[in-house]
């Protein structure tokens, strides 16, 4: 089913690029039952902090009326940033899985955050190597430069 | 000012250890101005999100209309957790002060977080080492044992 949750995943990175909001889908699932799916809304919430996953954890802790979700997967396009990993932690996910590193952000690639002994919650994770998040990504920022080198150029 | 910023903050703790929310407050200061000050809501939101610092930015940005929060400093009784540690390199604080480490969940303390180079922003930061603020967690987690350990009992 790993599959199929992640393409939905990627189906709200999706329609994020097509709000020229930042691509980055999530979806959260229980009980082999897709509980939450979601998108970066940044823009449209005018929320600095409405990154995807924020949103579908404070959806799905409300939906199940509990801040525990250990029974629960979270499928993420991007490696979930320092910030998104944090709130990963403190809901007690059963498994992260995500679509393609962030070197830039990602609380794996930066800290090793998934396998610190510290920290008092463990989940499993792993990383899909998502070419098709990956390119989505890759496509939204070549895009935005462009719209500013013409903007510059006017 | 900064011990009567941190002060208000204090107060803030205070409000919150008095609604039976786990004692954290947070002020945010732009132009030598309180700009916003709240506490930890997550029993009142029934959010497990909503620490004090992720509410505190969001009003911030909303009442800046920015995101970027490049001229403000950030005072927090306790140290940013990793989520909030995050949020808080999100929306390019200037400076944060806070009274007292939290070594199973702080961001510096577990990580280093403010002094990792790899992260796309750095701001100066100041550990109070605050007793009142470090007494009002012990004496808050104190009380909620007991509650506990008397309901166990009956």
């Amino acid at each position: 089913m790993t599959d199929s949750f992640f393409d939905l995943a990627l189906q709200e990175a999706k329609y994020a690029y097509d709000r020229d909001e930042v691509p980055v889908g999530a979806v959260i699932v229980c009980n082999e039952q897709v509980l939450v799916k979601t998108h970066n809304r940044k823009q449209a919430q005018k929320d600095g902090l409405a990154h995807a996953e924020l949103l579908a954890i404070q959806e799905a802790q409300n939906s199940l009326n509990d801040w525990r979700l250990t029974e629960c997967d979270i499928y993420v396009t991007l490696e979930p940033c320092v910030m998104c990993m944090g709130a990963i932690f403190h809901a007690r996910f059963r498994r992260l899985i995500y679509g393609t590193p962030d070197y830039k952000w990602g609380g794996e690639s930066l800290f090793n955050m998934l396998s610190e002994p510290k920290l008092n919650h463990h989940l499993d994770f792993t990383c899909l190597e998502s070419s098709e998040s990956a390119q989505l990504l890759t496509s939204f920022f070549k895009q935005k430069r462009q719209k500013q080198k013409k903007k510059n150029s006017c």
